[in-house]
């Protein structure tokens, strides 16, 4: 009976096997290229546990003009989670550093505060939602919404941030507006900064034009 | 033989025309809560072509600060978009206005030159994707992305935009910053920006603090 | 300070341009195979403003039996929209042309008149949808559902049409009925057409069978 | 021990019982408003292991001109299908009966043949794919595709249909055409088809103008 | 006129063609890597009618210790269903036989009885949803539930089995726990059985550990 | 010409907002029924900043059966992240305890470590991807995979789960198998539990029959 029953075993085992490749989990091959929906998958004989795990949420160099740091886990960095609509990042903010106005325009962000106080925020043309957020609160960002998070408290600040896709980018405004080579007049004309300012800052972030 | 036909034909339109109040379309009941799908669908008995018509893309006035008037068709404007996933706005640019810094959270835009000279571009932090159109010619903005459009042509310039969201938003950059009650030290300390130029947009958006 | 700020700077430059060429956009490459949700992403260093651009929304040549021209910007024309959901084209029609039943598998059109008078519907089996459209009108036909156009005014119409998807494909019924090999007795049994109006129009579009 | 087990059970329990009447399941309240998502869900106190069963796929009477029946259980038939993209159908079709043309507008068909002989297709502009299929076969229409179903054996036939919606719509083309009131002279224009073969469908499948 | 109408056809088709290989169905390229969203699509040229057709719903072999046997028509046995969001399995259950405890952790199972009775059911923490259903029966199950299905009745029981994904997967309680070489220890821990219960199965279904 | 500006603001104002209350975000109304795409929208009036935040990740009782305790911030706890498609957890795990197999039907889990040692796994009947964890790494389960978390270190342990769905539920096998009324006996024969075992568990977890 045994006999008989390790052969059934295996049909189903195959059968079930052949799936586990496709739709269960898509393991990122980051060699191949990328399509709308993420990565090609990894062929499952090649699947260890250890594309499940990401190690080195430490604490990133703060040691900068942001004082801040981010560290990401998205699907570039942890192939496991391709296809799968989650990630993470750790935050860290020296005393009185930020991370400045920016967006995900693809992702929700949801913001877990470890260590110290945060304050965070995002804007809409008539309202602003921001709060003074301490250890074991949290805090969402809609899609797509600008936002900002400043540690406004005694020492350092540490937080978890998780996102609603494997990849979610990250657009910080002053590297769109002041770092690439988009002529300072027309930042100043479709922003109505006075030119002078953004000189100023074009020189601060490297952009050229 | 015609009458038997009929019996079942009715059998038939029945079947189908209950379904087609529910998936086929779903014409937007706005007097009703909404949901993170759409509104609610008006009952098929109260559906007529008005509801898949919109009327009233007309030149908007453009005599204001910016010199240019956005007339939205939007699924609050034309119900018959309700979970369709697209949606359309009327751009008219006076000579010299321009669409200032904006983003669409939800939306991919595509725009269509139909008279007189744009520049318009988006942003990501290392590169600029700009260019001059013309009539005929099409630009895309991908979803969430910072873009602008400005008339560099002689006379008044008109586009129509189209939208991958039924109800795409629109966030303006200086609303964002400056018009709403975001204190004017955390804008400087979140942009960079130096307080007078905040507190000279903040006078000028109307915003608060 | 410049240099501190600046290899922070760098960090994030390089972690959010990684990002950039995954979720933000994904331009097609069309040598590549298809998948179910797009092509495969041009590298990001070959990206340039091109990609986002597509001229030539041209008056087509309406000189032919349907008096009727539609120019395509389909993914497969402008290698931008792929994976963004939206994609456009023009539609010129000649005085008494039209553009005669079709569907789109799988994208809602929204169409906006430019020039002309276009009496435009869609079909249920138990209403028709219709309306006689004027420059500065909308419409929308949702997905999948059967449609026509027909210029009902004095002189050329033109359009513009976008769909919900970068591909919606374009079913055109006569083509669908007549134009293969599929055998005229099954036509007629499968449409209740006389068999003589099936082989009279499966000469005309270039049916076998 | 069992005391403390059972505290927190409960506790587990109520945040279980609070996350399963929204998204485990979301049986359809049909008396409540549609929207693009589908039906409002049922209080789950409310729901019944009936909510998840559908009896009646016994076969339908074909003693009309079509010579076949469609027996559905789709959401507005099989509430417990809500919110969770499949139905089905029971197909009968007597000899020599067929299924004419038709689409659905918003799902795949898969069709399982059960009893006697079905000869099956769809059809694109260049090609018709099509086949003969007899029990134990199986054969897909993708979305919106044109396609037939003919009983082209002795006897009667019947297959299961099942649709990638829970609401799949079914538009048979002689209804769109013939069966509302759609000008007969709009019909010929935008179908090619004669003027007096439309007037004698519409007389048959009962439309006005 | 003829050839003026062919040349413009021939635009037409080009234009409809292209299109047809990328959104109105993508039949599986098996031999090339899969993505989240499924296999790269066929080039259209190598597309036949038999893409859309699969052979083989026959009674499988219930010769076995569950007294059942599953035959798939997942994907990666029929190629058309590729990007589809369809699938479909046929179940034989022997007298006394079951299918036990699974879930199919990507998709909704839809199930029609054809022969025989069959008592099936899906579990919450609170409350079984189940149900002896007799031919004609259908019963969903909700994506991800853990779910059975016994033959109560006499003689042989089939039924069909479909399927909200194009590759469901199918995840046996047993095996998860007692085939795979998670230690016996670990698997008493977390799911409170005896350790001799466990390595009782870990025997009986091949586990090591 | 700040008063033409103004009326012009006020314009964009009116319409930018009537937007922001329907796509940008959709804080539930949670007395108001579910629908399959989440909770009906609150007034954008009624909408404050503490709605996008949620107090209360503090250690949970761990003092039970299972030496753990989960507090969770899904959308019925935390209505800002209605339609946003994340959500997340506290877990605490005493000295010895664990959060024995269990599947989250909906939503891929991504859990942080904090403090102390988990090792954590999920099972396939081929393979079981499981990890030693430690604070700062991250693991992935992908959605409806059956897994479980046990603290293997000394002392308490804490982590951080997030979720790819607002309201990802939660199904702990033993309450699935031994705390409703399946009957015993049915449980026995579609697990291969001996009865003893079934009946022993039955009475621990509450079940009847």
């Amino acid at each position: 009976m045994k006999i008989i029953h390790i052969v059934f075993l295996f049909s189903f085992l195959s059968f079930t096997t052949s799936q586990a490749s496709v739709n269960d989990f898509c393991v990122a091959d980051l060699k191949a290229p990328d399509t709308p929906s993420g990565y090609h998958c990894k062929p499952l004989a090649n699947i260890t546990s250890d594309d499940f795990v990401f190690h080195g949420f430490k604490a990133g160099n703060t040691n900068n003009s942001f004082n801040a740091a981010l560290t990401s886990a998205f699907v570039t960095d942890f192939p496991g989670l391709n296809g799968l609509g989650i990630s993470a990042a750790r935050l860290d903010i020296a005393e009185n550093g930020s991370i400045p106005m920016h967006t995900h325009p693809g992702a929700t962000e949801l913001l877990i505060i470890v260590q110290g106080e945060i304050t965070a925020g995002f804007l809409t043309p008539t309202a602003v939602y921001s709060k003074t957020l301490k250890p074991g609160d949290l805090m969402v960002f809609p899609q797509g919404m600008l936002h900002f998070q400043i540690n406004t408290g005694k020492g350092k600040a540490t937080a978890f941030l998780t996102f609603s896709s494997a990849n979610p980018g990250a657009q910080l405004l002053d590297l769109l507006l002041f770092s690439n080579n988009l002529p300072s007049q027309l930042v100043a004309q479709t922003t109505f900064l006075d030119l002078a300012q953004v000189q100023k800052l074009k020189a601060r972030f490297g952009g050229r034009g």
